[in-house]
């Protein structure tokens, strides 16, 4: 008797937009022959995922499945949304075929595949699951702006603006780069927190980074009262930032006093040799 | 009269390890025609971005360059290895065409292109630089392991161990995950603190993650008076993580919440399914 056997689960990470990110791993996954999974917010709805794949020439395959992850805080809603992506990919997946699920950006980085995974292996445990990790938006974003993310010793911290400007406040003093993902409903409160805070220059806006319709502001108070699209981060460097509350361990000196060692370099602010540094 | 105009300074990550995880972009870069550059850490010494593209199948150019960039905490040292690097580009970068610079992970976190791109526009300013942004160590590890770094409105943490167990201690009540690179020095205190606080079993311990001597370990209490490499990273996951200092605005709820909610698993620790979640 024939055992059927499921196919394995892939979740490709494509990047943020540019389809050059996308790594040679999932661009072979995604012309293996396995099935193709994408998101979209509702159904019929264009998939920001399979945007990026078409951009970078490939024919998006007849049998193609859209699965609905609507935008909402309903748990109700969610639930049955994920009940119903889940049961459909284990529908696929017996048919002994691997299935690939398009992901934007990194698939461990505030995405849906993670979740997805989960409710796959609770209704068939025996699935194989495999993850192509990506390219996250914001180290798109901070190659696209000539921001450092860390060097050396320092750290970085990636939040939700929904935290809010306390939040943010404080970490700001313990960062040396705070990345705020999702700042759309937070753009005034957030911006107004890096004026009074003289971090406006040291900030940088980034929207769909690597679309044709990216949008990058160096002039962050120019954002203040205008909409931004939903797929936006700042990176946001405090330059002024001391270690004082921290124990100065071995090899973590503060940000300027590296650079100026390092480098020689003492005659202009660090902050507008990183604008210059990249295009 | 011919005015020689300046190459291009490309930065080209190359991610952590697999050379399937070069992005598109990255790989034609490579095989663009443009000089290689690659760091070693003592003259003569294997590169290990080399080793990557290598992996990938690409023959190496007979005149890509090496440069030193030595492991050395001695500021004159340090900065006189910057100054030679620097000054070697930008006589290649002089005679018109790209040059292409190696980058391990992604070039704008922990890595060394930032400081060369600012060194070598100090020599030369009119030099149009390039980055190429790159799947991030920490994030390969994620995918690995079936860690999720952040999902919804979780937060993350980038810090090198050297902070000592004080700072992890304090962070690991305000992030979901925290990311310890460069555990090396630390390894027996960070393990410590894991188990006092009861968070090895929501720990990973990766090394040089998509090599070939790949090294994931699991049991983090193994890893106790033992040496281990330095391209070496923990991933950390406090499930216990609660948000009462912090403002619970719009959307934040804590991680248990969220996921019983949006999948209506309720039966098993989230742990537990996130171990299983991929392979």
């Amino acid at each position: 008797m024939h055992t059927p056997r499921h196919g394995r689960l892939i979740g490709a990470s494509l990047g943020p937009g540019d389809p050059g990110l996308i790594t040679r791993r999932a661009w072979a996954a995604l012309q293996s022959g396995a099935r193709w999974a994408y998101p979209v917010k509702r159904a019929e709805e264009s998939s920001y995922a399979l945007a990026i794949v078409r951009r970078g020439g490939l024919a998006v395959p007849d049998d193609a499945e859209a699965l609905v992850f609507p935008m909402t805080h309903d748990a109700n809603l969610l639930a049955r949304a994920w009940t119903r992506a889940a049961t459909r990919c284990v529908e696929l997946l017996a048919e002994g075929r691997d299935l690939v699920f398009l992901v934007e950006g990194d698939a461990s980085t505030f995405a849906t595949f993670g979740h997805l995974a989960r409710a796959v292996r609770e209704l068939a445990p025996g699935v194989a699951v495999e993850t192509i990790p990506g390219v996250p938006s914001f180290a798109a974003a901070a190659a696209r702006t000539g921001v450092t993310l860390a060097e050396e010793d320092e750290t970085l911290a990636v939040i939700p603006a929904n935290y809010g400007v306390a939040v943010i406040d404080r970490l700001l003093d313990e960062f040396d780069t705070l990345v705020l993902m999702k700042v759309k409903p937070r753009i005034d409160e957030v911006v107004t927190l890096l004026e009074q805070r003289g971090l406006l220059a040291s900030s940088r806006f980034v929207e769909r980074v690597g679309a044709p319709d990216e949008r990058l502001v160096d002039d962050l108070a120019s954002l203040k009262g205008t909409t931004v699209n939903y797929l936006s981060l700042m990176l946001v460097q405090n330059p002024r930032r001391t270690r004082d509350d921290t124990p100065r361990q071995r090899g973590c000196r503060p940000r300027r006093a590296k650079v100026a060692s390092a480098t020689e370099m003492t005659q202009e602010p660090e902050r507008e040799q990183e604008k210059a540094g990249t295009s």
